[in-house]
Formats: C-alpha cells, structure tokens, sequence
C-alpha cells in the first residue's frame, strides 16, 4: 500500500496484538473453503483470499471480543464467517461492476468466469452461515444475516442511484452503510455480542464499526479523485468514468451554478464524456470546496468512531482501535 | 402444467390439506420481500415469486411438519424461508445459464439485467437467513446453511462436468443433489426438526425429500427428451443443445459402440451440431434403452421416497406425500 511507516502502525499493532486468533483464523479459513466435490471452488476463493488483503474484518472480530475480554472460541468462527461474507460480496461485486482488476490482479470473473464468481460466491456465503450455526449464538447470526440483507439493499440502491445526478447526501450514506460500513459494524457488534458484555457497550462497538467503515469508504471516493502522492493502487477518475455519484460529485452537483450542472449531467447523467472531462471536473470539485468538505465529513466520521470508544472497557485494544480510525482518515489529510 | 386432472390430484390434496398454512406464508413472502430503500428489488422477487410457481418446496416444510404434530409457527417462517432460498438460486442460475424465459415468461435477467439479479439472489438469501433466526431453532439454521453450500456445491460440480463426457452416474447424481434434492430434504428435515420428532423421522423425512428431488430431477432431465404428449412448456433438446451431461445421455455413452461415442463426443462434448444431430440422439438413446433405463431409475428413487414415509407418524398428509411421490413419475409413465 505505499503508505508512510509512521501512519500504518495501527495496523501493524492490531495484527500483532491479535496475530494467534488471526493465524487461527487464517487456517480455519483455508479450511472452510475447501469443497470435497468441486475442486473449482477452492481455486476460485484462494485467488482472492489470499491475495493479500488486509483481513480487516475478521480483525475487527477478533479486536471487539479480546476488548470485551471474551476468552473463548467462537470469535474465530465469526471472524471466518465475516470474511467469507465479505469475499462472496467481492466475486459478485466484480461481476456486477464487470471489473478486470482487484489489488493488482485480474479478477475471478476474468481469470474464470462470471458463473464461477456468482456460484462460488453462493457457496462462501452459505458457508459463513455455517460457520455461524457453529458458534450456536443466535444473536450473532441475525446480526450477520441482518448485515447481509443491508449489503445486497445497498449494491441494489447503488445500482439504481448510479448515473442519477439528484442523488443526495442521505442517499450517498445508505449505500455506503450498505457496501461497506454494514459489515464493519456487525463485525465489531458480533464480537461484543459473542463475549457477553451489557448492551451499552454492544451499541458502542456497533457505532463504532458503523463510523470507521463510513469515515472508510468515504476516503476511498476521494483517493478516486486523487489524494496524496503515496497512494497507489487507484486509477484517479474510475468513479467518474463509471459515473457514480460518490461524495465529492453530489457536494459539486448541490453547489452547481447552470453550466457546471450541465457539465455533470452531461458526463455523469449522460455519460457522453470527451477528453479533458476529467480534469474539468476535478477543476470544479476544487473550485467548489467539495474535496475539501468530503474530507472534513470524512475526518468527523473518523471522530465519531473514536468517540463511539470511550464507552468501551479500558484495554490495550482500545488505544489502538481509536489511532487506526485516525489511520484510516490518514490517506486523506 | 396442462397435467392429467387424475394424476395432478396429490398437489390439490396437499394445497388443500395446509391452505391456511400456505395463506401464511404467502404473507410473510409478500411482507419479507419489501426493501425500504430500493424498490428494486420487491419489482424482481416479485416477478418470479408471484410467477405461478408451484411452491412445492415450502409446502413440503408445512407437510412435513403438520405430519409431525406441529403447532407452532416457526415452520411458517421455514417455508418462506426455503422460498427465498430457492427463488435465490432460480435468479442466479438464469444469470449462469444466461436463460431467457422461465415458466413462460422472460427472465429476470433479461427485463432488468444479470446485475439485478445477483444482487436480488443475495438480497433473498439474506432474507432466508433472516427468517431462520427468527425461528430461533439453531438445528434447522445448520440444515439450511449446508442444503445451501450443497447447492452451490452442486451447481459448480454441474458448471465444471458441463461437456466432459466422462460425467459417471454418481457425479450426476451429486449434482442432482445438489441442484434440487438437497432444498427438498432440507425442507422435509427442517420440518421434523422444528416439531422435535426423534431422530428416526428426521432421518425418514431427510432421506423422502432426498429421493422425491432425485426423481424429480431425473424426470426433468427425461422430458428435456421426450415424455408424455400432454407435458408442455419444456422444449425438445434444451440440454442436448446446451451440452448438458444428463443421466439418458450418461447411460447412452456408457453403452456406445465406437460410432456413437464419436457422435457423443462430437455434439456434447466439443459442441459441433449440425441439423439431424438431435433427431440421431434420440434415435440413439432409444435404442440404447437409455430413457428407459433412466425412467426405472427415477420410478425406483420414487419408491424409495414412499418406502422412507413408513417410518413416519400415521397422518392424512402421509398418504397425500405418498402419492406425491408417485405423482412426480407419472409424467413419464
């Protein structure tokens, strides 16, 4: 990822404070992807599985429950369960956005087909509800079901939002919630679920998942407008060409004068666009202050998140949950 | 389904015997098909959902828990639940198979597009999954959680021995385990288990919609040569044209001289037909005794099915499943 030393040690700390659930975690994956009857199955999920993502979510999993002081097993089960739901949303995310690439590699969908990505994304799918059943807490499975449903609602929305140049800011927010910040806060709700502890801190942990997956997807809208020079990985101007209406573009549109609501009618509504577009559109989300009022929604986000913290046990963990939220706004600022 | 009124006798008998169930159900579909936020997704469930479909499957789940003495309500949101479920893989398949029509209409693929589709299919399952916690019965979530991998399962085994005319018989029967059977015998199971029967008539319900959906598959896979002058809606040679190693052409190929492998490996298994190609299958199969052979295959998986039901409580609904098992064969005898 490119970024600078200093800022990725919330991260480099989580994964070491963590690192024996995580290694636990990681061979209880490799083992629930396995099929005895469909060998095109595991080929198809260790693409994307171990292609190096962050592991984030079952991090988080794994981060909630030791800060509840859960010292037993099924935060593991979890934490397998939310990344199997997290990589079927991927193989049918590059299906439906038709994607060729995903962290520098050619995706399922290329490589195989898009009946194997929607198939093998069924069965990771059904197989993290297995290994919720496993777990034997019903709670934690009408949170993940429930994420679940909120995740399909929100690519659904998206869909029919996209290229939709009325699209509000309340809009923006649920489909953000749905595609990215849903899973984020049932991963750290699950972990305070399954250790047992009141309410209260159930819905702060909630909270908390729910304002860094926000804070999170919303930096990921900016870097798409470009962002600071470590950053690789994105192509500036996806979003644009693709015509979604991500925050920068809905704060431009709310601010528009005639010709630059023409402007993004034309290659976002329309999606008639000419060379030179791209940078007359970044030259208005400038003009207008909409990368600037993205990243300041995007820094309070980060500072709910934190906030959402203090009602949390005192623990080790809590520390660095609040500097990775500051992490995650990082990229940013 | 322009069926013998005689012979279509055990599915009214069944409707009538759980109407005010099915009523329920019906309800709950409609109530737990909404979407607050995107309309959607009610527009593409509904377009299959209100198709006509038959609704064998929840009716099973009520047949097999009223059979059972049940008078709770959980077995209402089962039903639905195995609803979505299939309605789920119904909307994932066509995008797989990139169908056109379905029960005589267009598919869901084509008035919207593929996108939708793999979406509402999540969207669904999440809902299932849903309905099942809200049973609260972690025993009925793990059967439906593995007839669901199964599925998937079944469906990737089906994608990879597409063309690959070495398909045995045991592979075909996996996948039409996984295709159909495995929702059949988790609907039948889920049943006996939410009414807490023992172990015995869990097991004598697994192992009857085991073998109802294996005969059933089976009798499918016959029309789509043939069958009886009254059966409409199916198309000669759909799976010979799609290359689809059915049991007919399994036990055709077993059975081949030199000549007709060739011809086999020729239309099935490299894809080269020409005009005559599905008039000489046929011509094979039949003198090869092979749809014969495959409508004693079924008949015999639809006597095992009513020999299971021995081991269930004495019921008016036995009988009426009974003879639903003799009805699922009589469109090929």
């Amino acid at each position: 990822m490119g970024m600078n030393e200093n800022l990725s040690k919330p991260l480099d700390r989580l994964s070491s404070e963590i690192s024996d659930d995580m290694a636990a975690v990681n061979a209880l994956i490799r083992e629930r992807m396995a099929s005895r009857h469909a060998p095109r199955i595991p080929e198809v999920t260790a693409h994307l599985v171990e292609a190096g993502g962050k592991r984030l979510r079952p991090m988080l999993v794994l981060a909630a429950a030791r800060l509840c002081g859960y010292h037993g097993e099924a935060h593991l089960l979890l934490a397998a369960a939310v990344e199997f739901i997290h990589t079927a949303t991927l193989l049918h995310d590059d299906v439906v956005d038709e994607s060729q690439q995903r962290r520098g590699r050619p995706t399922a969908n290329l490589l195989w087909d898009n009946k194997s990505s929607v198939l093998v994304g069924d069965y990771l799918f059904a197989r993290s509800f297995q290994l919720m059943a496993d777990t034997g807490n019903m709670e934690v499975m009408r949170i993940l079901a429930n994420a679940s449903a909120t995740i399909a609602e929100g690519e659904v929305l998206q869909l029919t939002a996209a290229q939709d140049v009325t699209t509000t800011e309340d809009i923006y927010i649920q489909i953000v919630r749905g595609k990215t910040a849903a899973l984020f806060s049932a991963a750290t709700e699950a972990g305070a679920v399954v250790a047992n502890v009141d309410a209260t801190v159930q819905q702060a942990l909630f909270d908390y998942g729910d304002a860094l997956g926000i804070a999170f997807q919303i930096v990921d809208d900016l870097l798409d407008y470009g962002g600071s020079a470590e950053v690789i990985g994105k192509n500036v101007g996806d979003d644009f060409r693709e015509r979604k209406l991500t925050l920068p573009v809905i704060k431009a549109i709310a601010a528009a004068d005639a010709d630059e609501l023409a402007f993004w009618t034309r290659t976002i509504g329309k999606g008639q666009q000419d060379d030179g577009d791209l940078e007359t559109a970044l030259d208005i989300l400038h003009r207008r202050g909409a990368l600037d009022a993205a990243r300041a929604d995007a820094i309070a986000w980060a500072e709910r998140a934190k906030t959402a913290l203090q009602a949390t046990p005192d623990h080790p963990l809590r520390a660095i949950l609040s500097d990775l939220s500051d992490f995650v706004v990082s990229r940013i600022s």
